[in-house]
């Protein structure tokens, strides 16, 4: 069947406007932080990962990151373990570190695999253990094994990426005489997408965005920079759980990634509509110095 | 301003459609055959000139291809020479395959690659004289310069292209001891494009298809394979001025080109729609042997 | 402090002799299949690591395959679950299949990993799912999630290979579907070491090699080849544990490896031993076709 | 038959001569400045092609810049417009303009193309659009479409010179908004050369070099630096039409071209003879700061 | 000084036949067989060195073969040995071959490779020894460590030839033991054009070329093929000292050379005129299969 | 046979000693001066030349450079002329030159050359002339054509190690015009060690190492550095054939050689032993600036 002309005018605005996008970030670096109900939806979390394939086939680099902090507690509790925090962190004892490595990278890293790999043989799940990715240090010593990214040698991410390959990170990493920490996934993304010299770091949420007030959508902030996110951050402005994941942002523009996005990762193929179209979709995060221009501005 | 929900859905869906023929297509040769309203008219003549440029800019390999008879015929007559035509053919003496060769490569070329490079330094202008790429054979004596293509060699499309450049060919072509002769630009088109190796051979035209009777626009054909086109022909069912077009279109894909298009070409950005949807547009001509299939079909 | 003469001529003499295979097997690959005791005893544990890297360090390109099943048995029973056995294979269900994958790819891959990490940034654990590695068929209907080897799709080892990494893999397997199974790490090491062309596949456990008489260690067989071990497990010759081993040694031979070896993991260093010497040590499989004469025979 | 002795020690002078210069010049670009009585004259025309082609042939890398300035006159007369002119500037009109880009890409151009492909696929005409080669400006509101040379992107000659193709250039530039400019064919090839980074800049005239008394041969100047031709030009000791030449030359040499030469187009294989022996032809045009010695001197 | 007109044309002649020539040749290897005169006559023997290095300059890849029979025997008499010679072979116990090797390799090799570098360190002396290059074994046992060739292992030379430099062989063999041979030059030079596939083998000798009645120069042979040179040979019309020059020039033809050719060592620059003029100098033999026309043909 | 236990040990203990230093030393050059008894003991030659390979083989790249003064004299003493020595050097006329050279390049080097290559095509030998590898000065007119080295250009030294051959250098030098000069071997070993940038440079002498009591195999000196040896050599507590050695290892380390070595040429195998394993043999020379550490130190 022949396409009706009125609609066929409106796609190919569509692709007027997309095209130039899918030019310049050709071989781009996007590393996409994947949790919340994107993760436990199974239809979205399929629409992330056939996502996550149509950017590699349009050239881009991207990379998954993951955390799953639900599903820890879940299997702590089938052993019997009650979860306690701390400040929102786990206090994590070496049997701890341990259902948490099994679950984060023999589990969900899996699951992220699995589900990719159904359109090809794409994707590589790495922990920050391998190839030694990511240093840890203990965060705090009444914390046991949280830890935090001492440093971060994105070799074989960037190896991985050369082959074409879709690199899934789970978020334990190492000492140097090989103990394993659990670390927060929002800190990795952003230090992994800095030290790779990403594009962008997308952090996939079930909230529209940064929201200054929690329950008006109206209040969504389209467009914000590091300093300003700090001064919000230090008013007291910004719900506990939104802090590491902006601070990850923050952090990953001010170490030269190009900008970072909060999208809502309820939205099918919020992905593709952020990167391709004139207008974003939830928050972008810049680091206010050098002002990324959209292509069609 | 944010992009409204249920725009965003629609723009997915036009998006989640064509990237996977924007990566079918990465680094495939489409030879775009140019003449006609969409040559003549000067907004019409841009948009194809930006659809090119946005070919390139994801990876395809555009070659154009024009004519220009009426362009011909216009500096004959200011230099006080009556055109004359036997069975649609130019009957063309020296005089005038000189004024032809002025007025393709010194003028029609120049005016389509100054219309791409405003976009920046991508097209170079070539005609069938340069590095040998057409070796020409006369038609018949009474016609004078009017050439067959004896042979294609199609080196110095292939360096263009492999150094990013967009090839925009004019018509002349030589023989063996530099004599000029004028060619028929679609057969030129189906010529090259076979010896390119080419996915795709588009000729724009001002009609909307092939029609099997010219008043109905019902009546367009959407897709039909090249024996079939040769039982219409030879049955009578097509206008003069349609055959060169049909008959270089089935000998492109009985020559390894992987499909023909004729497209209307008074239908803005239709080189997108055509080459990045899932339905059509226009009339697709196949061999018929190795029936391609879309990505989405 | 000076080396005395007689020392001296002794060391020259091991030198002179292990010089020509580091030679002879720069750039092999050598599947090392690990297990029993060499896994659960710690000091034996960090030997194994130190000789993958010192292999890796003269040029050859190890690859390292893990099972694990007293630990997957171990975390059943934490979770109230009683391991099940028919003819030697666990029965398999869906909560069986995830521990095994938890316990496999989130636990003692991690160990193995992170034992070589100590060394450097070398090893990457990998399981099946990655990149497609191994394609995986349901054994049995009664045996769930058991499978077999469909199809090995080596690509990713060979990749991991060329940037001088060391593969750690765990056998768990995936079907078209993304559906997990647990497959038999013997079979994995031999077909992998088949798909990937090795120069050896060495199984190491904790008997001294193939026994003809288990309880006296004089009966150890040092050089048999594929048709003879046939022979011997029809004859019902050999002790039910053996037989999968010894069945994948044979399997590898056939499919083109160099020579499997049956070594004894308890012997410090004793895949220096039998790569690096003259005389062997433990069982070597050959495929009895093309006899692969030592060094310095 | 045998070569006599006699003949034979002259020929091994010339060639003993020569060698030296054959392997200096290896890779060296020249660009050959083509017009007046070389290119009207058939025989010569067609000498100057074969020169051209068996420097190529040895390995130097030709571009051939041409002008055209009699027959823009001549087709404008047929159009029935006068050729206007001020202080030796034609004042070009768009229609004017338009005629001399015919002319020269249209007609000039290919006739040297053609004459060269003769000797096999050589040869690809080009103008200052193709691929952005000449950003032209407008000299003077008087004088319409004159352009003057505001940059030169030599990108296209680089790549088609790697291609060993031979760059035929006509000289039409055109403006950021594709506005054609017709341009001194001298001092296109000056600009060109200095942009290449040429060896050499061969202005190919019908007199046999600078002359101080131009109805003197003897006056011939062999050897002359960039500032001694300033003087001369100053001091009115030069006719109107060889202005633009030297003015052209001293610009190269004194951008980087290691030197030029007015040579005497008359005097059949001139280029040959400049290259390849010990004494020159014509007068040659250096920077006066850096000598460059002839290899026999 | 400036060339006057009448020379400018006769060298524009030279070089205009010449450069087709360099073309052609432009990576040819080129076997030069040198001794007799041209070696002993110090003028010669500078000028032959300068030719071979103007060869390599213009992109030929000339290699040197050298004999020196004479210098071996006086070194024998000054150690107060008598030279024998059977058949015109010498009888070469093991100081003779001793000496032969010193003198060879130690002093004649020495002077070429100095006389050579004098223009630059392009030259590497080698003998059949270095990197297995010639293979010998014994003519006959009452000769002693006379050699023939058993096999040429030309890896040595191409590598060598591939670092722009210019071997020069000494013609001493060594067998599987490592026991060293003495071999005919002229044997060496043309096993060694044929297993290097070399477009030409030249012999420089001092005669004209190959004449049919010895007293009579007008009785030189130009041209002659394999076959009638073998037939030459049976039929007794050859003097001795010839026999193995021309066995060798014909085996080298018949196995792959191009031509062989026997020039006058005598003439200046003998080596230039020959290649790169249309009419040859002394004996050209080729295969008689293939004839390869000179380019001017 | 299957190694007993203990043994095994044993020999997984050298190994694992050896190999880091094979792969520490992995593509390093290697310089070793050979002469004295090493070279003239039938036996002890050929392993010399076994351990070469050996070197070679686990991908070091060893350089041979040689003397030969015993053997000069020799042929002088054959050919009547009676060696004289001013201060331990030869006095040497130009026959005496070209004796030396005939001795050095013609026989002795060919020895080494032939006992390499039993092991297959692996040695060339070259001198000091060829491609302009040592530029010679005379040392003192009184000494005639005894040679100093004013310049190394290694280039055909790196060439060949590119193509893994082993270089054989005997130390004959040519100045500008060609003439050949003899110069001290271990002068030449330690200049060219250092101009290749080597990581060792060996010299093979025939006592132990270097004693501070010749009478005393227990004054050897293990380790000491340049300066320490300056200051030994100033206050006269070397014997005179001892001090060429020891300068040239001196000005090697001092050149960024990695550290020199004397070592006793009389022990089998006494290369390896220096380089694989924690405890040296003889005398290491170090720049003393930078201490380089023994990888198991």
């Amino acid at each position: 069947m022949r396409l009706p002309l009125s609609v066929a005018e409106e796609r190919a605005g569509v692709l007027v406007e997309a095209l130039p996008y899918i030019q310049a970030f050709r071989g781009a670096v996007v590393v996409v932080k994947y949790g919340g109900n994107a993760m436990v939806d199974a239809e979205l979390a399929k629409a992330v990962a056939a996502d996550v394939v149509l950017l590699r086939a349009v050239g881009l680099r991207p990379v998954v990151v993951h955390g799953g902090g639900p599903q820890i507690s879940d299997l702590m509790e089938r052993l019997g373990k009650v979860p306690e925090f701390r400040d929102g962190l786990r206090v994590t004892d070496a049997e701890t570190v341990d259902i948490a490595r099994m679950v984060l990278v023999g589990k969900v890293n899996r699951d992220i695999v699995s589900a990719i790999n159904v359109h090809g043989p794409l994707a590589v799940g790495i922990a920050g253990e391998d190839a030694g990715l990511i240093l840890a240090s203990a965060r705090h010593p009444d914390l046991g094994f949280v830890g935090d990214v001492a440093a971060v040698n994105p070799g074989i991410v960037h190896k991985l990426l050369a082959e074409d390959l879709i690199p899934v990170v789970s978020t334990i990493g190492s000492d140097a005489v090989g103990q394993a920490y659990n670390i927060n996934a929002d800190t990795v993304a952003g230090a992994l997408a800095a030290a790779l010299g990403a594009e962008k770091a997308i952090f996939l949420t079930d909230i529209a965005g940064l929201l200054t007030d929690l329950d008006d959508p109206a209040s969504l902030v389209s467009r914000i920079d590091a300093a300003e996110l700090d001064a919000m951050i230090e008013s007291g402005g910004l719900s506990g759980g939104m802090i590491p994941k902006v601070a990850a942002a923050a952090d990953a523009v001010r170490n030269g990634v190009g900008s970072a996005h909060l999208l809502d990762g309820r939205i099918p193929h919020v992905l593709l509509l952020e990167l391709f179209s004139d207008e974003g979709i939830g928050t972008m995060i810049t680091s206010g110095e050098l002002e990324l221009e959209r292509v069609g501005a």
